[in-house]
């Protein structure tokens, strides 16, 4: 089904909804409700309360209106008819007040009983083409009149609609999946991350298991591009505003920057918000020859953004955000072998995280050149490029302008998780233009001075972010290598737990996260906790293991794996991490 | 010779040296001459320029003076002499009336023909006690007239004294060997840091080069603590003003944080100028048992504090200060035994650095309990099991009263480099403070809460400062496994850089970090170099080689060390490595 149809659906429905509600609610004021993605509202202001629990009600009362609303009809209508309608409602007297100042037309749509002030958009007969089955209403929330806190509180109903039962029982499911996975209680339940009241939102703490996560990680993601010729840098997280002055940030992003206040220097200083400019000074901090290119720094480091209070969720948005983060210096002839190997990085990286992934070719905007810094001619020429590398990769890709950054065209990395939900994560950026702003040079063949290019390329993105859509991705049952806790030895009973600490110091010296159980529970308890703790592999060791030497192995997802030798075990889990 | 008489003589120089300017140039106004670390200085105010071209023909007047000068004669004069004396000297005045304001006596100190408004503290017999081979005039700078810079500058001479002409001499060759290893010229000659103007001061960027050193050093000093079962934890770099309100910092170290002005949020930010209170949200995250401790939290973070200007130096003194540092939560009865754990990894550590340590034990000052937190009980108990472990582990120690921090006494290890100066670097303090003040639990074996014990344990200090040291320890010839740069490979001419390249990529695939020097420069040259960017080892490559498949190897510390296979040698190096 076209959209256009299913917001035409989703418009009807929210109607349908408003109707219910004043058949059930008389003395309701209704206000406004249109098509969203996913399904309707409608913003209702109720003379008593009401909660979720009176959704089925009025989701049954929406049923039975359904087959009696066979067309929808309208009708211009004069200012003095609408007004006396809507006489003792408020909100649609607004409305009218503005429809009325712009010199717009007042249109009534009708159906079934059923009539709102409203411009159309509607399916031509409900009872025909709206299936009862296809929507649902979902949850309650509060919303303030028109968005602004100053106005009164209304009631906002949510639906879910759909073309099918099928798509919306599949939508159910994936947001139930989702739920279940929400990694703000895996966060927990694992033991990863907490926040802080005296710390503050939007700063994670991250625990031992969570901090073996974020290590792991950055090492997969950096080691695939230090063998390639990546180099290490470190850069301190504050900086004179001047850097981004110079750079060009100030200008376009100076209020999401946290200004820092010293009692020492009369310098103005901010938190870094990015490392661009940083990079930049390191390169140029001596000469650089053509010989010397490409050079390419990478730097796993935290930036902090001043992000609304009301934005910051679990680790999707936070303040402290860990890129890891790389940036290339190169010749202009350079730019697409580089690229070439961004996206074999790029691959490798995901493949390994188990994600599928397309590309979004992210052009600029040619209606809008004055959004952009830097020439036409050489946005033409990088756009090209990339294209190239997208085709010659056979990325599954498609284009977006108005996409690009101020500063140059990207790929950005398309990364969908296994409920289906689609993330911008790694975003090869083109930079023609801050090294140029920051007089960067390298001498070239000819013996000229030319300004080299740069590529700005986080390949997880952040930390935080990545790992919030990780989590959801594998509902924190992570693969082997990344597992915090590898091996869990659980000793049946207190005889065992001397036998199990020289099994647990065998893996530790083998290189293997193991963890030993020393807790009072009962072996069904303690396998129980293992399997809530999503713990790859766990060993039961009781009288049997002792006198036998083996050990007696079970895997999160594979079952029993039966007995065998420590040794044998160890040289096992050790090719699993290489994998 | 006690330091007393020392200081005496280094007095009586600073008279000396008053001496002979006024006997040279008549009408310079002398102000005020100490005795200082090393020797002395007088603050002149000359009628006419002088530089340090000056200085010989100063001392030279001094040391035709000295045999005439046998005896400091005193005697209290009258406002009214004083004054006449001076009246030509406005800085004279000056204290004059600073004296006499405050009721003190006024005394003159001659000697030979020189007599100075003073308090005394002089040898007695200056033509006996000075040795003129064991003094030397040393430099001159700026300084304000009272250190106020609203006041006139005034020409500082500064001179070395001691006690004989080998001490003045050894000096000399420290100051001199210290001035070769400045670690400012060095990081600039092994492209090891840089700073931007753009950036601040006090604020270092590390090159590729330079932050190997960090990661090597970084990683050397975890895996001492990991491997005893350390965990890495991971905070952010900003935090609500409110943590160190509870930590009791913010009413003692408040004026040396920097503040962060957010546009977004009321919260009160700062930037963290230390991690404790953060590990101790971590600990506070979830409940804890007896049997999970100890707890041991390790990271290497940066802190941030706003020293001043006029105190930032190189990498000794900086405002991005990057701790590799740890806490540990313990029960009372656990401290002895890490404390036993914490001395064996500061025994392995700097025992690997080459640089010899003792320890002091900084106690509190039983005289001024009012600068500490928590009960004294407390404290002696905590300083007796600290003069244990010093004790029992036959460590060189001393007792230091008065340098305890404010909440727990510690042992500082004094770590003295390759030129005989001594850095205060790893510092375990112990905190009967802090987990009281964050509500700090455990569950004990009989089922009560009680608050554990912390220990701060930072063993290198910091990245930056032991940079600074240990680059001037080493002069920058640092040890293989440190070495930025391992192995060097120098083809003889153009012909021979493709057969080098082969050498460079095994080497590097052995895990050894080469680097092929491309340049057009003749083998003199390149040699000359790698001495200059003192790396270990380096291969020539030519046509012997190439058609041998031998290498011939150099050694930066052994010399010559003949002509091996590539795999023998890539093999020897490993070992080496991991020594």
């Amino acid at each position: 089904m076209p959209q256009e149809k299913l917001e035409k659906i989703r418009h009807s429905l929210a109607h349908l909804l408003a109707a219910a509600v004043l058949k059930l609610y008389p003395d309701t004021k209704i206000t406004l409700g249109p098509a969203i993605e996913k399904g309707f509202y409608y913003d209702l202001d109720f003379s008593s309360h009401i909660s979720e629990k009176d959704l089925p009600r009025i989701e049954k009362e929406m049923k039975k209106i359904l087959p009696s609303w066979k067309e929808f009809s309208h009708k211009e209508v004069t200012e003095k008819e609408v007004r006396e309608f809507f006489k003792d409602n408020p909100y649609k007297l607004e409305l009218i007040d503005e429809i009325v100042s712009k010199g717009e037309k007042i249109t009534f749509y009708t159906c079934g009983e059923f009539t709102d002030l409203c411009r159309g958009g509607h399916v031509e007969n409900p009872s025909k083409e709206i299936s009862p089955d296809a929507f649902k209403l979902d949850r309650i929330a509060g919303a303030y009149w028109r968005g602004d806190e100053k106005n009164k509180m209304l009631t906002r109903i949510y639906g879910l609609a759909f073309d099918t039962k099928n798509e919306l029982d599949e939508y159910l499911k994936q947001k139930e999946e989702a739920e279940k996975r929400d990694h703000r209680k895996l966060g927990k339940e694992l033991d990863l991350f907490t926040f802080s009241d005296l710390v503050g939102s939007g700063l994670p703490l991250f625990t031992p298991k969570g901090t073996i996560l974020r290590e792991r990680l950055d090492a997969f993601s950096q080691d695939l591009r230090i063998s390639r010729g990546f180099q290490k840098v470190w850069i301190p997280h504050i900086t004179k505003k001047d850097l981004y002055v110079k750079s060009g940030h100030w200008a376009k992003f100076g209020e999401e920057l946290f200004l820092v206040k010293s009692q020492e220097t009369k310098d103005e200083l901010v938190i870094k918000p990015m490392n661009c400019p940083h990079h930049q000074q390191i390169y140029a901090s001596k000469p650089r020859s053509y010989r010397d290119l490409p050079i390419r720094y990478i730097e796993t480091t935290t930036v902090y953004r001043d992000e609304k209070a009301g934005e910051l969720l679990g680790l999707s948005r936070v303040r402290s955000i860990t890129q890891d983060d790389s940036h290339i210096f190169c010749t202009p002839e350079q730019i697409k072998e580089e690229y070439q190997t961004l996206v074999k990085i790029v691959k490798e990286c995901y493949d390994k995280l188990g994600m599928k992934f397309r590309a979004r070719l992210s052009l600029h905007d040619p209606n809008q050149k004055e959004k952009y810094l830097g020439e036409e001619k050489l946005w033409e020429k990088a756009e090209a490029i990339l294209l190239e590398v997208v085709k010659e990769n056979k990325l599954d890709y498609y284009l977006a302008a108005g996409e690009a950054a101020f500063y140059g065209p990207k790929i950005d990395f398309m990364i969908t998780d296994a409920i289906g939900r689609e993330w911008q994560l790694a975003t090869p950026q083109l930079d023609f233009v801050q090294p140029d702003r920051f007089g960067l040079k390298y001498t070239d063949k000819d013996g000229a001075e030319k300004t080299p290019v740069m590529i700005h390329f986080a390949l997880l993105g952040s930390l935080e972010r990545f790992l919030s859509v990780y989590i959801e991705h594998t509902a924190g049952a992570f693969p082997f290598w990344l597992s915090p806790v590898q091996v869990k030895i659980l000793p049946i009973s207190e005889n065992h737990i001397e036998y199990a600490k020289q099994i647990n110091q065998k893996l530790k010296e083998g290189g293997i996260r193991s963890e030993l159980d020393q807790s009072n529970e009962t072996l069904g308890k303690k396998i129980r906790n293992v399997r809530m703790e999503k713990v790859p592999y766990w060993l039961v060791i009781g009288d049997q293991e002792k006198s036998s030497g083996m050990v007696k192995i079970e895997s999160r997802d594979r079952g029993d794996l039966g007995s065998l030798e420590l040794e044998t075990l160890i040289k096992n889990l050790k090719r699993e991490q290489s994998e």
